[in-house]
């Protein structure tokens, strides 16, 4: 058992002083005291809040920062630098990619990530042999200490209707029920190795209505385990709408909602340009929406309606996605700002709002209990409240001042993770 | 004569390899060639770029940082908060406060700063003796050790037509005949320091058509020396533009334009809601428009037409404003990025346009050189290009990735300055 005090605690948006906690063998939160001094033995930490959830990270567009943004054009266009990106990598590249990147994430605050995964292949298409590349996965956020929850994607079509091609080719798996059954393998396979530490665990996504058909959508929520956290990329472009209503008639929310897709275990990534009638659908059936708004910005796709979502019913998430930035601060005041920009009104989220999206739920869209909650994952991070840009902001608002520089130390499932080098 | 050599340099957004200059005794850069090797006595650096420019910087608006975002509200509310915040200021707290906020300037990338100054007098609007708020900001940069053009600026009414009230009872002059003169006072105050190592120049502004009205914006643009940079805060919010309409049957800008101000030593502040004539005509009056996008996004202010603007023949520059981060990259970041959620493309800005407004012009609206150019300032930044944020990117592109703690070393007027403690 270690033991933890903090002289100060923001958890759901709230100051508590004084917390006293500890976590079992397992990394979960067993007790918890707010207003106590300090135990004599245990260790002690300033301003602490939980740690992030990144709640959608694609590790192999890292390689993209910072030189892409010579090309103009809109997301089209940026997806082929991606997909070039995406060309040569193999498992150890993978692994090594990734290992920076996991740590890049924790040494920034967030101490859970979500990889959305469809690298994995080798360049022919054919399997490499035993999940070469979700292991390297694995082993990255091992190696980094992060907590990793697996998306591993289905992604069987270029377009709607079109051949997988280029680098797509290393993404498929043939058939709906081909994903499924290489899925249930895979989970075999993670389950295998007993010095995780319980930090990885396999989620699922159906990349969008342009790479997977309604058809295998409702075979993979009729199939797919229950309790199982499915994502989805969702209306990111108004290109993807024209296309899904001209070949279904239907918008991408109605697709997953007639192929059972729609409810709390679907967490919808963008959502960015949806109908009154979509917004009101997501928001109904619980799902979660996966803001990213420094990629959202950064790839010119509009600002999406996540107030209206909120209003609806939604649970709303961040993540970093094409890893234009990591920094979890910049998401929520981005997220937070860009609906400042639209509806030209300060406060649209309150700040215990916009803490409960980065941490609460989105550990609860990547199938975690919230952290630093009893019998939640002991994950925290200490933040400086007197550095050049903190100093003076109230703790909780100070989402609003920091940066990746004022997280002092991360600890993931009670244990201490090593800093960015 | 200071010697200096980088491995690297980027000059208005163009890559140079081995770069051996130095500065003279002014701090101006007398020497200056590329694709040379290290002089032996040279101080060596990696990665360099010319300083950032804040153009726009209210010093004492630091202190909301991180404690405004449960107002909800808009502007005009968060404007209530901002003057309870001038409310005590003294000389000596407005000089702690400032040499803090320089400090964080100096320490993230800003190598020169435009403070946009009208919290001057006593509390019952009296004036101090011998300019001691004025030079408690002077004071204060060349405690930091970064470059400051003081805009003091004319602010006569609480808002068109209206007396000024509590707080703004601090900003007053009487009239725009009181403001030219103890501007005149004031620009003989602050010559007679020999200290300053030339850090510190007078400049002007007209606080908005808010606060001056058309006679007295008329009477600053026929009296004011020529070659003085006169700053203004222009059409940030739609009531501001109603009020202007309704009292005067004019936009801000053709008050401005009326007055005599429209011209290349106007900076124009925000220009965010604008008519397609406003935007013609500061655009060929060669004025620079100064955006402020993360105070912008945070005010709930909207998206200004920067491209627009632009491409009209107006030059851009990037402000703090109200401090509610300290970080040119993301404000430039930001600049680009809300032009293509409000465009929905990519590349609106090219990487070199956004160099040219943070450095370059950003420098030029404030009355200097250029930096890091034969005959300009000797001020500039060591960036660190293989840190978790920066590495793989593009030097040109650098600014999308990198934030201030990449910032390694910051050069002012050929004098090493410390980092932000």
């Amino acid at each position: 058992m270690s033991g933890f005090w903090a002289a100060r605690a923001v958890v759901g948006g709230r100051v508590l002083e004084g917390v006293a906690f500890s976590a079992d063998a397992a990394g979960r939160v067993d007790s918890w005291r707010a207003g106590v001094r300090a135990p004599a033995a245990a260790l002690a930490f300033g301003l602490i809040t939980p740690g992030f959830a990144n709640a959608h990270s694609h590790a192999f567009h890292r390689r993209l920062r910072g030189r892409t943004h010579s090309l103009g054009g809109d997301f089209w266009r940026w997806r082929e630098a991606m997909y070039a990106a995406a060309e040569d990598l193999e498992p150890d590249t993978y692994h090594e990619l990734a290992t920076g990147l996991f740590r890049e994430l924790a040494g920034a605050g967030y101490t859970a990530v979500g990889e959305f995964h469809y690298l994995r292949h080798c360049r022919d298409g054919s399997p490499y042999p035993s999940n070469a590349m979700e292991l390297a996965l694995a082993e990255a956020a091992r190696d980094a200490g992060i907590r990793l929850t697996l998306l591993d994607a289905c992604y069987l079509t270029g377009g709607i209707g079109q051949e997988l091609t280029g680098a797509q080719r290393r993404f498929g798996d043939g058939d709906a029920a081909g994903w499924l059954d290489r899925w249930g393998r895979l989970r075999d396979a993670l389950a295998a190795p007993a010095d995780t530490f319980g930090l990885v665990r396999l989620g699922a996504a159906a990349h969008s209505v342009r790479a997977v058909p309604p058809a295998g959508l409702a075979r993979i929520a009729a199939e797919l385990p229950a309790g199982v956290p499915i994502h989805t990329h969702l209306s990111e472009t108004p290109q993807e709408n024209r296309d899904c209503v001209r070949a279904y008639g239907l918008t991408p929310t109605q697709v997953m909602a007639e192929a059972g897709l729609l409810g709390p275990r679907l967490a919808a990534v963008h959502a960015t340009h949806l109908t009154p009638d979509d917004i009101v659908a997501l928001g109904a059936s619980g799902a979660t929406v996966v803001a990213c708004p420094t990629t959202e910005a950064d790839l010119g796709d509009g600002i999406g309606p996540a107030r209206a979502l909120a209003d609806a019913g939604a649970r709303l998430a961040i993540g970093s996605d094409q890893q234009v930035v990591i920094d979890p601060f910049r998401e929520l005041a981005s997220l937070e700002g860009h609906q400042r920009l639209a509806l030209r009104r300060r406060g649209v989220f309150s700040p215990p709002e916009l803490w409960r999206a980065g941490q609460a739920d989105g550990y609860r869209c990547l199938g975690f209990d919230p952290p630093l909650e009893l019998g939640g994952p002991c994950d925290f991070i200490e933040l400086d409240p007197a550095s050049p840009r903190t100093a003076g902001s109230q703790p909780d608002q100070i989402i609003f001042a920091a940066g990746p520089a004022d997280v002092l130390r991360t600890v993931v499932g009670g244990r201490p993770v090593g800093r960015t080098p």
